[in-house]
């Protein structure tokens, strides 16, 4: 259908074009398809039943504020509760601190507009979070980006880096979205030095940090720059805006999250969200503090801890008895996520197809590369198959790796080579 | 405190600085002020119990599905509930026409973002909604304005206007936020024949088309425009994008809206929405479906109309009590506001500094004037206050209109004129 809407598109919809690995992704929403590709939380611990309580008792007392229009700051208990859960994790903030946000998707697309100009750049590890790239596109921004390893952002590539002047430096430090790497406690330090000493201010994304199965909690980098020639122990410095998340901790059909910025930074975030959707659902948020206040989410972190951890696990041990020897992958901490390293001719995006055909999916890795490359990297998730769907279609996943690295079947049969082919 | 920050911010932060407008309506939020400033629907509607039962049945039902994450366009049912009530007023479309928004301030600002570059100009009907001015300055959007009367936008005057080459005409024309004026009919079909002779598209915002309080629903644009020149009665020309809202005829509270919209814009919409929020909580628009599939609305819109009709006559009828003759005001038909017009020599502004002194509020009109004026102009809410509030409140501010304009006390003595005063 032609209509006048057709020629009138703004320049910046040309980087919003819906990638060709967002069609191949529609393939793998067959229901018989075992999808690694995903990012979902396991739904059989999402806490219904404290819901269904939570919701009773919000409408029942306070339904007339829950289902009215609320600031945009947000709901100022939930604000109190989640500064009191920082401070446990050593950031010392007040709700002036604290933004409420329709997911932290919404926390980098107001960043983005408050910060970005076109043609600004950001420093971002690479691989990073799709979303924060497509976000911040819309703005006009350019990337520029320092590799990682299994210890993640390679700092000692740091300062050549700011050279590009980078606006700000974005980081996701713990159990990365995509790699599922985590950065250490060596070069967390290291990032602030430096960034301190070129006065670039830092972005930390940390939607898993709560999320570890083993090994011990590293202070994020908000808590580490705090500490940092500070008269005052954990003292928010206010160089880092860190991104919190109910999503992965109770739920991301409630789309709540939050930012944590200097107060001068959060006045005119809530201008940008006046104009983005004017504030956050006030019955979601009233509902998540009424979950929240008397300590639950402890006690359901510990919940989704063991799930995950136990999902991980079967996930390990079993690429480890399926892949052939040529393909590598992260050993994460923590998180969703793990990264897949093929053999350096292969491609993951060819690999999909023949995985979608014996229904098993992962996302091929090239789209987290803001610059290109990572043809032959993918991210599987670990979070939502449960542990025999795991077992079956790492098995499958691992029968499509053995045809194409070694032109066998998995029988073991070589297959005939013909000439020419 | 000072941080890396403070020099970073994108240049269209520049108009997204609050307003000394904002900074007059703290003063309003003092619990014992009685306030006509807000947007609020009145709390006493709200379907409280619907919503209890609704978000039961949803988490007994569905909780794994409504807790999780959804698809950016929206929970299918709900757009399927939608577009068939939507049929109902004449607008045939299909799911793939319609995006589930958080509220219709986020379709504004996906608007904007898919099609507004800095400098795009956009006509817009002066006074007009303040939401959509500042969504859209943010983006860089300039405004080419057209007066309004009591019939709405003079559509007599488009023609002129439209030689500034706008990129798309934004009218309310039911019970026009903040003037609570409707566009004729003849005036919407005029609108329509000049946009199409022009080839110049319509986003019709129509939060509160449902709210009628006498006289006979009137077809919206998007409806008069699939009529013209088509040869399928009702169908969707695709030429206006339409925004229709839950804010109003069920709660606010949910931040649950739509679009209606040509499936290539709907594609492009989807895009910016990923990066701006992911999706629409779907817990809530699950919730929202669940209330609505039988047939709740109409009964509960019904409701609506009654008590907002009463509280209108209310007003309308204290003002004509207690207001000065040099003061004038809009007859809305529905919605929930009324515009007020003091003398032409008179601040709005200032007299709201007054009328807060004597515990009643309103907003100075300045704000809806993109290209400046109406200093003389106050927008007036009459669905929030209860009819004993509103008598009150109405006396209360035409004390002060008296004192302001005839100079002398509602008990009709002649305050004595200082000289040089």
């Amino acid at each position: 259908m032609q209509t006048p809407w057709d020629h009138r598109y703004a320049k910046r919809t040309q980087y919003m074009a819906s990638s060709a690995i967002r069609e191949l992704l529609k393939l793998t929403e067959q229901p018989d398809i075992i999808s690694f590709a995903g990012g979902l939380p396991a739904p059989e611990v999402f806490p219904v039943e404290e819901f269904r309580e939570a919701c009773e008792r919000v409408l029942v007392d306070n339904g007339g504020q829950a289902l009215q229009y609320g600031t945009t700051e947000g709901y100022l208990p939930l604000r109190e509760l989640i500064a009191e859960r920082s401070a446990r994790y050593g950031i010392r903030v007040t709700p002036e601190n604290i933004l409420i946000t329709s997911g932290s998707q919404q926390g980098l697309d107001l960043l983005g507009k408050i910060f970005i100009n076109p043609g600004d750049r950001i420093l971002v590890e690479s691989p990073t979070y799709l979303g924060a790239i497509q976000a911040w596109r819309a703005y006009g921004a350019e990337f520029v980006t320092v590799p990682m390893d299994e210890d993640g952002m390679l700092t000692g590539e740091l300062e050549e880096a700011l050279r590009a002047g980078p606006k700000f430096i974005y980081v996701l430090p713990n159990f990365q979205n995509p790699s599922g790497v985590t950065l250490s406690l060596e070069r967390r330090q290291h990032l602030i030095e430096i960034a301190d000493r070129y006065g670039v201010p830092i972005v930390e994304d940390d939607p898993y940090g709560q999320l570890r199965y083993e090994g011990e909690h590293l202070p994020t980098v908000v808590v580490l720059d705090g500490e940092m020639r500070s008269n005052c122990e954990h003292c928010y410095r206010g160089n880092v805006i860190y991104l919190g998340t109910f999503s992965k901790i109770l739920a991301p059909g409630l789309r709540l999250a939050w930012a944590i910025a200097p107060p001068e930074v959060i006045r005119k975030l809530v201008q940008a969200k006046q104009g983005a959707d004017l504030h956050t659902a006030t019955f979601n948020q009233m509902v998540a503090y009424e979950i929240g206040k008397h300590g639950f989410l402890d006690e359901h972190v510990n919940l989704i801890r063991q799930v995950y951890g136990q999902r991980r696990d079967v996930m390990l041990q079993a690429m480890q008895r399926e892949f052939p020897p040529e393909v590598h992958w992260t050993h994460p901490q923590g998180g969703l996520f793990l990264w897949g390293q093929l053999p350096a001719s292969m491609n993951a995006a060819e690999l999909l197809k023949d995985a979608v055909q014996q229904k098993v999916a992962f996302v091929p890795g090239e789209a987290f590369f803001p610059l290109g490359g990572g043809q032959n990297t993918m991210r599987i998730n670990f979070s939502y198959a449960n542990p025999d769907d795991i077992r079956t279609g790492i098995r499958r996943l691992g029968q499509v790796l053995y045809q194409k690295i070694v032109n066998k079947d998995p029988t073991g049969f070589q297959k005939p080579v013909r000439s020419g082919a």
